[in-house]
């Protein structure tokens, strides 16, 4: 069986998500599809609007087969680390291929960029220090460099890396490249609206960003219905009715400021990706502001993008320190959050020849990133419950991988 | 003018209080009364059941003129620091006396028990040293301590030491001794209900627990009235109004048990008094239980007093450290937090006399124990809110001293 992987977050699954999985079968002509998805919390620094077992029941009734989580320490990290945790775990469970939407939508100017960039390692990292040495933030730097060394090369087809979907698919090229492995690289056109667009003008194609603006202002489904598919809607509506409310930094507010009051600057310090100095404009901020959006506009500021801030605050919030991260640099297992009928014949066939230990139960392997991914489990749920007894601990513990057969795979290839 | 000096709870302040207030005054015939109070946080590791300003408007009504904060550090340490805490800031505002409500009520007895164990000091700590490696708890290891020095003495009137209120009368008289105070130690016998009676049933005075314990139950003051000054009972009614909770673990237990899923146990080592082993049994308690009660069945064990473990949840929610403790060894400040016209008079004429500065606004001094305390602060006015708008921060700043005008001191006389 080939299997073919994706690398997804679902912030909730749309129409334009299920056109990904589809062209990614279809491109590489793939019996199973893989999907590595972030869990609770995600690579722009936010808490999930659901949580990871709601957003593998989406992606199983959507054309996925097997969904494996990526590690905290990746799905809340830059995008060259995002990516290169999300490669490793592709290619650790026995991926041919993998395929990303961009805005390009054609591997060649992808292909060409690397290379010319291997062929220029020197220059180019030479150009991204001097970049952020002059205050550029990381991407903005990564850009620059990579304009610096185009210069007076033959006039090649290179990607765009000034758009978003670009960048990312560049660097999982990359993190493929520099681990050797032999997984194709395939890329389609992303359909309708961009990564940015946050309205919902687009024919029955809206970011996820836009569908959850549209929630959050109207606090119902109605507007979004036509971008969602049928299993996401249904999805969301358990969800509304059984927990009331969906995750979103507003929501989480009162634990973060809870932990900024009680850590003070000094524990702050600690705190993964929390740069030197910045401890001291969070802790002031959180003692006069008492809501989410008054404080990042406290906190804000050129020298750090939004989504720098809020990766600070999420590791802030989950107590990940920079003696934690030190403990999981590479991914050591692949986490089995949920597989069809067909993923889980793959598995069983591929079973003793993963690079890596599959786990369906958490209980049965101890590792300090297993460790971090229950506890971001735990604390996504005492905020989203408000502290209450509506809040759900212990979920990795008691929930087995999601079987999903009501959707066949089949239908959508 | 003449000073004496009260070490005070008021969690809340009853008709006991006032009692021991007047005849402190009466006793010493001081013209002053100077309380040093706990602040948010309590000496049996407990949130406050009113906040520490209302708690000082209580004593200035009830016969109290100077109100100081007891520091954080002191006010949730173990009974020996407790007192030594206490009665430095006595001594250092310039008390010629201290007096405290003890079972025996009568100042000899105290001052044998002192004398014998200052004679007999080694054979003491050995004695207590020996207790402690045998498994009992710090305040029974000193009980036997006692009892073991007493033996083949003369018979010689002696506190007794099994009474908890005896129990810190005596390190108040041990701790005055220790920094050589000129101050003397007066007590009064303990009125109506024992510290530990936890019922109504005494005719107008009954104990703080009580008096709470029967507010929890009921949800009103109804109960409680005849037990309390007028004062007491429009403060209480004046902050149900306006806050509409009452601090009590069970309403801190959803903050406490998310830093405690945060940290995890490799930080909880880090915490104040956590000792090595438990940081596993409260991080699993903590797992599994979502109401305070069944949390600390599942921590409560032989080994530990409930006080020992409620002292390290508090230092948990406060995030309280080794390292933040090293910071404060011994009181560094007066820090008042209110006062009447006769107590203003006092200060006046011994303002540039006192031994530690006298702080009436916090942004004027800067010191860890102090900015702990204004962190405690805005710890416990955040888990009341509930993270809510209602979660009133930086009080520290905002309030200044309190004068109390209504009630003339002179009336207590």
């Amino acid at each position: 069986m080939k299997a073919t992987g994706i690398v997804v977050e679902y912030n909730p699954l749309h129409n334009g998500h299920v056109y990904h999985a589809q062209q990614a079968r279809k491109a590489t002509d793939a019996d199973v599809i893989i999907a590595v998805m972030s869990g609770n919390f995600l690579q722009r620094g936010e808490p999930a609007f659901v949580d990871k077992w709601t957003r593998t029941k989406m992606a199983l009734a959507s054309g996925v087969d097997i969904v494996l989580e990526l590690p905290y320490r990746f799905a809340t990290a830059n995008a060259p680390l995002f990516a290169q945790g999300a490669i490793e775990l592709l290619d650790a469970a026995g991926c041919s291929a993998f395929c990303f939407g961009s805005e390009d939508g054609n591997i060649e100017p992808f292909q060409n960029s690397i290379r010319l960039i291997t062929s220029h390692t020197d220059e180019y990292e030479a150009a991204v220090k001097n970049a952020i040495a002059e205050g550029l933030s990381y991407p903005m730097a990564l850009n620059r460099a990579y304009k610096t060394i185009q210069e007076g090369q033959p006039a090649l087809s290179l990607a765009d890396l000034s758009m978003p979907n670009n960048i990312l698919g560049f660097h999982y090229m990359q993190a493929s490249q520099s681990i050797g492995s032999t997984m194709e690289a395939v890329t389609i056109k992303r359909m309708g609206a961009g990564y940015h667009d946050e309205t919902l003008d687009n024919e029955k194609i809206a970011s996820a960003t836009g569908i959850r603006k549209s929630f959050f202002g109207s606090e119902t489904l109605d507007d979004v219905s036509d971008f969602i598919p049928v299993a996401t809607r249904d999805l969301l509506i358990e969800w509304q009715s059984e927990r009331k409310r969906f995750g979103s930094w507003e929501s989480f507010y009162p634990f973060l400021r809870f932990v900024i009051l009680r850590d003070g600057p000094s524990q702050l310090r600690g705190i993964a990706d929390v740069s030197e100095g910045i401890e001291n404009l969070i802790f002031r901020a959180a003692q006069s502001h008492d809501s989410f959006q008054t404080f990042m506009d406290a906190v804000k500021s050129k020298r750090y993008t939004w989504t720098r801030i809020q990766r600070m605050l999420t590791h802030i919030l989950t107590g990940f320190t920079i003696e934690t991260r030190a403990e999981m640099e590479k991914p050591a297992y692949l986490r089995l959050l949920g597989m069809t009928n067909n993923g889980r014949s793959f598995l069983s066939g591929r079973k003793k020849r993963l690079n890596l230990p599959l786990i369906s139960k958490v209980a049965s392997f101890s590792d300090p990133s297993l460790k971090m991914d229950i506890a971001a489990s735990d604390i996504y749920a005492l905020a989203l419950g408000n502290g209450t007894s509506d809040s759900k601990i212990g979920l990795d513990y008691q929930i087995a991988p999601i079987m999903e057969n009501h959707f066949s795979s089949k239908s959508f290839k």
